[in-house]
Formats: structure tokens, C-alpha cells, sequence
């Protein structure tokens, strides 16, 4: 627990959104957002604020999950830009956003924490073959 | 190149910033942003615009190096997090943000793209302890 921890902690107690993926450290979830369907978070399972409170081994086990999620995204939805990102501001509980970002999103080239600069443009994601991407990308050795 | 990359590149035609640490990979600069005193980029030397066109060796490296920073700005400034980004929407050219941030900051507890929520209180890093930071941590085998 650290300064910025409630005794309650969102990322503790709930899945965060539809699992996609999960083993014993993380799990990777889809946001529901209805502007950026190609919205992944990938969650530490336990709770742990900076990324820099794990060690060397861990550190490198959880980003590779973050880079399959991206490769994952770019193989489904070829988008413009991905953004990766780990703030825990309001829940310091590590977890990384992983967007597929698109020239006529409802930010885009902001990002999606700014000014909105046009109603977005519908899109939609495959959750199964998204599952199953990532399924097949975190079973190789190199990813 | 690819569809985001304009012929210049403001990261291939210039440094970003003040240095702070570099190697033939990549350097860390410092952000002369006022209101963000502990707000340090990685910035890979050569033009690529997503992790996921690195192999992992490479990605393994660069993000040695964001970690690094991060504990650097940990030991110097506590802060009360750290956000980490890779966002390149507007400049498609790998780099990552890395920022100390505080209650009292400008944009707490959102993202510094986000809404201003006060005025920030004014703070400041030691650029020669942050540089020696570095050095001291990139030479370690464990960061």
C-alpha cells in the first residue's frame, strides 16, 4: 500500500474489462470504450505501483505481454499509431493502456486524455480473433 | 518511414532536449517544460515508429533505459507517481515519456494532455544529480 492507495483499489478487486488473455503475473483485458474499441489494458496482478517496484525479470515478463497486446492490434486493426502507456494516477496499481489509434479518432494526434477534436468515427474490433492473436503471439519465445 | 512520417523529423534533426545520458541505442534528455521540472524522454537514435517494429533484444534495451530514468527520478524527486508514455502520434519516431508527477502538479490526477486542474507549484531537479543517477544506475547489470 502507498500514499496514493485507497484501502480500496479497483484493479484488486475487479477484472478491469473482458479478459482476453491472463497467467499467474497478468492479465489483459479489452476497455469498453465505445470510441476506441482497440483498447487493451494489460494488469499486474498484484498490487504494485511503479513499474520500477518489480524486478529486472518481471519487469521484462510484463512488457512482453504489453508489446504482444500492440502486435496483436496492429495485426487486427492496422492502426495509424499505437500509444503505451503505464500513469496509475488515480489507481496506483500497475497497468498499461495499449490504444489503437486512428487519423479520424475522436483525439487523434492528441492523445485520448485531451481535447476532443472530432466525433469519432465507428470501428470495431474482433474480440475472438483479438483473444487468439494474443494466444498464439505470447506462446512464441520472441515476441 | 511510414504514412506518420513527415520528410523531417524533429527527433532525427535534433538532440529533443537537454542530454542527460546516451548511448548507440538511444538518449535521455531532460524537457525544458516549466510546470514539469522531472520530466525526462528516452529517444531511440534511429527512426522507427513503433516497439513492435524492435526485436525484443533491442525493446529489452530501450526499456532498460526508460526504467532507468524512472528510478532516477524516483530517487531525486519522490515523486507521488511516475507516467510512463509511448505516444509518437504527432512525431512518429520512437520516444518515451517519462514524468515525475505530484499532487500539486498542474494536471494531477489526470495526464499531463489532460484538463488543468490549478496552477502548478513550482519545483526544480538537479540536472547534475540526475545525470549521475543515470550513469550510476545504466552501469549496474540490474536496472
Amino acid at each position: 500500500m502507498n500514499k496514493l492507495t485507497v484501502a480500496a483499489c479497483e484493479l484488486c478487486d475487479s477484472v478491469g474489462g473482458q479478459a482476453l488473455w491472463q497467467d499467474e503475473l497478468c492479465r489483459v483485458v479489452l476497455v469498453e470504450d465505445r470510441d476506441y474499441p482497440g483498447f487493451c489494458r494489460v494488469i499486474l496482478n498484484r498490487h504494485v505501483s511503479e513499474m520500477t517496484d518489480l524486478d529486472q525479470t518481471t519487469r521484462q515478463r510484463l512488457m512482453r505481454v504489453v508489446f504482444a497486446a500492440e502486435q496483436a492490434l496492429r495485426q487486427l486493426m492496422q492502426p495509424a499509431k499505437i500509444n503505451l502507456a503505464s500513469l496509475g494516477n488515480q489507481v496506483a496499481h500497475v497497468h498499461w493502456h495499449v490504444i489503437a489509434r486512428f487519423a479520424d479518432d475522436k483525439h487523434f494526434p492528441g492523445s485520448i486524455w485531451g481535447e476532443v477534436r472530432r466525433e469519432g468515427v465507428p470501428r470495431r474490433v474482433d474480440r475472438d480473433a483479438l483473444r487468439r492473436a494474443l494466444q498464439q503471439l505470447l506462446q512464441l519465445e520472441e515476441v
